[in-house]
């Protein structure tokens, strides 16, 4: 039996470990990526560290989501993450140079190479047939140090794509039929594996918009093979000598499988409030439309907007609506002004923003209340667009053009009067590095001094896991809690995200308000979840700040991966119902009591836990490999950075 | 004696009282304009009136200061505003249409008609030959309801202009000079004219400039003529039609006179934190710079933009810099796309924003602390960008495009290799109203409904004014107090602009963040200020917080024109020490004895306050008409509003 795509990748950076499904493997790391709202806290893990410079490839540092400088605090990060990206020798991203996982696709991704980043949707470069995977800061702090990413080896689900998308359809549709057919859960302990004749018909940045929103299927990685589209795309930014071919072989064989006709594939928009809530735009056509926003990593590419320019271009969008456009990265910028589309889109009435991922993490165009709000983006969590009780939808760049044209959710095809635009794409595009600053040798690097403003905080210390503890259970939750309801995203808190003791304020602001009141009041406790718990973003802040508030264990059905590494991360025991009925068995309020809890990790994936308030034994268990449990009973993985540095650092 | 264009204007206009300086007269007014960050009040206030239509013969809500919508809050003001302009007759600006002052200069204004508009910088259509007056949202609702403005006849301080401005200086330095002559009380009860050969050199929208800050000297307004430059710019905007030519009398005299040389000034810089602080751009150079931000009603122009791009063009800013770059309006973002200065913009570095005011009143773009910030806008009050230790420095687009270069501050004419470059400017703007939504006819309006979300709350009532009452001094301040410093800009507080109690909890934040407890204890309190007090902006709520949290009088030395009205409109007595020495007799946390106040105020103009903490008297006096007397012992416009909605609708 051949190998697929993932398989290659995955044996020729296995550093550890035997890559057989569920198994742990340590994979050597070729290339980095953190996002400013995870980066400073990777900074300071490196601090914490000790490390003298970056052993990785590439590593970059990008700032694209903590961009509205509503006072000092974001400038502040800012500062402090080009000092620290200078003295670790990190590529620095400027704020307005564009979101990281389509910049670093045109300016680094490599084809065969390994990637991971502090952002869930780092999985966007498997367009280019890299094995990209999204984790906490510590992970990628970790990696930058020359350490193997710990991994679970997924499962290889392969989708065969089939025929060509018809007009008025596009990439977004083929990852919004994906959640249809499989849901929020469809892809968890996978990587999602695409080939076939459909293939033909994708751009590489077509293959990014499908591997970006990957994470919303709850898939450890996508990955598309490196073929003639990577070889074009890499031309075109100037980088056809890091062409590398990859392909899956010819009898490989997949876990899971699954095959799309793209022929058949049509018009989709996923409802409020969840990626998963998939329907066709006609299902739903006609409902008032207030705001429509183009962009972010989930349809970055310069086609994308160019698509909705020529859709718009020498007319009006509907006076009820707010058109919004947040180009993805300066270059592209620079493309679409080129070719006019910039033009077309600001004489339709569109509100051009700066280059970053605004909206999409609640960093302003915050909707009214309850008024519809069509999208671009990868995701529509309850109030992550800054509106507590919003009302956003998620669909392509062509769905939400003809939306705001008419003022209500429009099936592009239904659009009487346009037929479908022939786009004149730059072959060449535009190539500027001047926003990226490359790091100063090694040498001159040792002399860069630290720039930290009031808002950095220290790491907090943790201490050592409890061997015994009775812990109230301060919150019961339902099924796909996102780390955005745990820590949210959004103006208010995410300024915040380098001042752990403050952003702590916030945690489950999405869920319910008093708990960090609560918290303090009860110390040490535990939280009761369903399944997917910490669905969503990579923010490792969603581990940390219930941790700072007393945190000890979250008892679910079952996890999400990234969050599941970032709570052992940080010394929370992530646990399992043995038998997921026994969710009804708590309530909120009983009290859990956790006995002889550093043996009973140790010795075996099963422990018993006694529900003090029905007085009824509970069995629960955990599928920690036997260093993660190290690393939870230290108290988290800082406690063990911050007193052996030196260990901490390869040679 | 011939009389000044300002006479002129004045004497047209005027339906009741003597213009004699000093006399309070009626003026007809023409045109409205108000922007969200105080129009939500105006509209609230014309619910109140009970108005059926607009009476003025064009009426502008514009949507500019609160863009940056962080939550939902911003949304539904918007929401309101435009079904308000809806319902009572006014054209509606969009979110993203840009900034009021230009928008109205190119799509509205007239030569020879009066505008009164919520916002101080108002006076920049003086540019266009028009009396041009910033006043508070009340002044703007009575006005649409057809009543006069009521004014205290200004002195003319005419300004000759000589010579030519050299290269690498430009308006804004003409601006400057002015204030570095001047400072910030030199236009006090003034309208500042220009007149003089100079003025041939100088487009409208360099005019625009200069009469824009002059609202920064304290200035009630500034008016040029309406000349040869005028007609350029109107039939640019494809408005020829409405050029009225409007010229001083050849002998025409004026109250005070200066003279400037243009050919003589050179690149000036205002240090913070006052535009009152202006030096030569050389005395400072060198000074390392972390941000630089074009845009504002200060240098809206598409000229403004272009010279900054034709000095960027081809290079690359510098790496310790932010370029951030705010369009004024989506017509100039329009010819700036046309002409290839977007693109040189974005192929430099730049960070380009939605059009709108954005960091000019603190909405994003806060820099980090201490660290310097030069910006091409019209006020660098402390805190007023968000951060409370600032740094900013107000200077032309030359000189900022420099800085962003070299990352230091920089006089343009020092640039080695850079001369100074030919702007090629389209001969027509774009002339897009699409974003300018035209009122419905009045039987349809009619069945407008107001959205009113739960951000928009009632106005508050306030009581009467009472007879007698023992104050405490909650405050006492120095000279210069800005609105800045009483009712705060920025992301924090101006989403609850809407929300009086809400935004009543910021009140004097940028003085002492104790004070609305301390109201709250205290009850009935005064406060003590120096000379010109509450310069700068035109928010009424800077009158109506303090009252609500129980503000009775303010003494002080001196006030700035649009917030002594608004005190007086909103029932705060604003009081002046008849000796400006006493000022030195009253200590924080004195009581003053305000007794048999309502007789006091009516029957003259000085009475006496006893100091309970001295035990001594204490002279002081107002300048009230017996029209704003009669408005305070009623407790306000707002209640005679409320009360008696057919009366104050004019027949």
């Amino acid at each position: 039996m051949g190998a697929s795509v993932t398989r290659q990748l995955i044996e020729s950076h296995v550093v550890g470990g035997t890559p057989a499904p569920g198994e742990e493997i340590a994979l050597r790391v070729d290339q980095t990526l953190a996002q400013d709202a995870t980066g400073t806290l990777v900074m300071q893990e490196l601090e914490a560290i000790g490390l003298d410079r970056a052993r990785t490839e590439v590593s970059v540092q990008y700032v694209d989501h903590n961009l509205l400088q509503a006072d000092e605090r974001n400038a502040e990060d800012h500062a402090f993450l080009r000092s620290a990206a200078r003295r670790y020798g990190l590529w620095f991203s400027k704020p307005g140079n564009g979101v990281s996982h389509p910049t670093h696709m045109q300016r680094f991704g490599v084809p065969g190479r390994t990637l991971v980043g502090s952002d869930s949707h780092t999985c966007a470069a498997g367009s280019l047939g890299m094995l990209a995977i999204g984790v906490g800061g510590l992970e990628v702090a970790l990696a930058i140090a020359g350490r193997p990413l710990y991994l679970r080896t997924p499962r290889v689900f392969g989708v065969r794509l089939v025929g060509r998308l018809g007009p008025w359809v596009s990439a977004k549709d083929v990852i919004l039929e994906m959640l249809r057919r499989h849901g929020v859960n469809g892809g968890l302990d996978t990587v999602i594996e695409y080939y076939g004749p459909g293939l033909a018909g994708l751009s590489a940045m077509d293959r990014h918009v499908i591997a970006n929103m990957g994470a919303e299927l709850g898939a450890t990685s996508t990955v598309f093979p490196s073929d003639a589209a990577v070889r074009e795309f890499l031309r075109a930014e100037g980088r056809e000598d890091d062409f590398v071919e990859l392909a899956a072989a010819e009898d490989a064989e997949y876990d899971l499988t699954d095959e799309i006709d793209l022929g058949a594939v049509e018009p989709l928009i996923a409802r409020p409030s969840s990626p998963g809530n998939v329907v066709p735009v006609r299902e739903v056509a006609g409902e008032p439309v207030s705001q429509v926003v183009i962009g972010s990593s989930a349809n970055p590419g310069t086609r994308d907007f160019a698509i909705a320019a020529a859709m718009v271009a020498g007319r009006q969008t509907h006076d009820g609506v707010s058109f919004d456009v947040n180009p993805t990265s300066r270059q592209i910028l620079q493309d679409l002004t080129r070719m006019g589309a910039t033009f077309d889109l600001i004489a339709a009435g569109a509100r051009i923003h700066q280059a970053g991922c605004m909206g999409c993490i609640g960093m302003g165009q915050a909707p009214a209340v309850g008024q519809n709000s069509l999208r671009t983006f990868p995701r529509n969590f309850p109030g992550r667009s800054g509106t507590r009780e919003d009302a956003v939808w998620l669909c392509s760049p062509e769905t939400a053009a003809a939306s705001a044209l008419t003022g209500e959710i429009t099936d592009p095809r239904d659009l009487a009067d346009l037929s479908y635009p022939e786009l004149a794409l730059p072959a060449r595009s535009s190539v500027n590095t001047a926003m990226l600053e490359r790091p100063p040798p090694a040498d001159e690097a040792r002399d860069e001094k630290l720039v930290k403003g009031p808002n950095i905080s220290a790491l907090p210390d943790f201490e050592p896991l409890p061997d015994a503890v009775d812990a109230p259970v301060l919150l019961k939750m339902g099924d796909d809690v996102s780390t955005d309801e745990i820590s949210p995203a959004g103006a208010r808190a995410l300024p915040f995200r380098s001042n752990i003791p403050k952003l702590a304020e916030f945690t489950f602001g999405g869920v319910d308000e008093g708990y960090p009141r609560r918290a303090a009041e009860r110390g040490a406790h535990v939280v009761v979840a369903g399944r997917n718990y910490g669905q969503g973003s990579s923010r490792e802040h969603a581990a940390i700040t219930p941790r700072y508030l007393g945190l000890v264990a979250v008892v679910a059905k079952s996890f999400a991966r990234i969050h599941w590494q970032n709570l052992a991360n940080f010394g929370v025991v992530p646990l399992e119902f043995a038998d997921p009925d026994d969710y009804d068995a708590v309530d909120p309020d009983d009290t859990l009591r956790l006995a002889n809890l550093r043996e009973a990790l140790s010795s075996g994936a099963e422990l018993e836990v006694i529900n003090l308030g029905k007085d009824t034994p509970l069995r629960v268990r955990h599928r920690l490999s036997a260093r993660q449990v190290d690393t939870i009973l230290a108290g988290g993985a800082i406690a063990g950075l911050a007193h052996r540095p030196a260990r901490e650092e390869p040679s």
